[in-house]
């Protein structure tokens, strides 16, 4: 059994000025925004723990800005706040895999 | 399937002095270790592919430093490069749970 029933990395890295990587993309807000939505909506409880973290590079910069569900290793891109939502609402919320940003 | 075979993250939070994390444990330097040493030994392969991050607060600190090892979900302590090298060769190499690191 996973310590956490649901554990998210987001990849937050950052590369140098010119080089493209998840953090131009705004991937700690967008982090930032998921672990503080989870709290509100009290996604994590005693029976059913998540985890929002942040990561470095999760060295699939070519389909950032990147984020992984563990333990089932679902991964996501995701453009801008409502895709975030859906994958909150649906996946960690309902376990539905969201297939439109499956990577 | 997982993308990735083996997705170790190490916990390499770093809290203002006089808060225990693991990065007061030398959590950087065991993720650069273990990265470096993975390489050398050649266990990421095109069918067996390995990664090892670095990660934000995993939120077990009272058990740091911490690893943990997607997507089978093992969770481990360490103290020094033979426990290290222990996980290297028994997990990750030979897919085996090191029973007494394991928490």
């Amino acid at each position: 059994m996973s310590h956490y029933d649901k554990h998210v990395f987001f990849c937050v890295n950052q590369r140098p000025a010119g080089e493209d990587c998840c953090n131009n993309h705004q991937a700690q807000a967008a982090r930032d925004y998921v672990k503080d939505k989870v709290k509100q909506l009290g996604l994590s409880t005693d029976e059913r723990t998540m985890r929002i973290n942040s990561a470095g590079c999760l060295g699939r910069c070519e389909l950032g800005p990147v984020l992984v569900v563990y333990p089932e290793a679902v991964w996501y891109t995701y453009v801008d706040q409502s895709d975030l939502d859906e994958i909150i609402e649906e996946h960690l919320k309902n376990g539905r895999v969201v297939e439109r940003l499956k990577i």
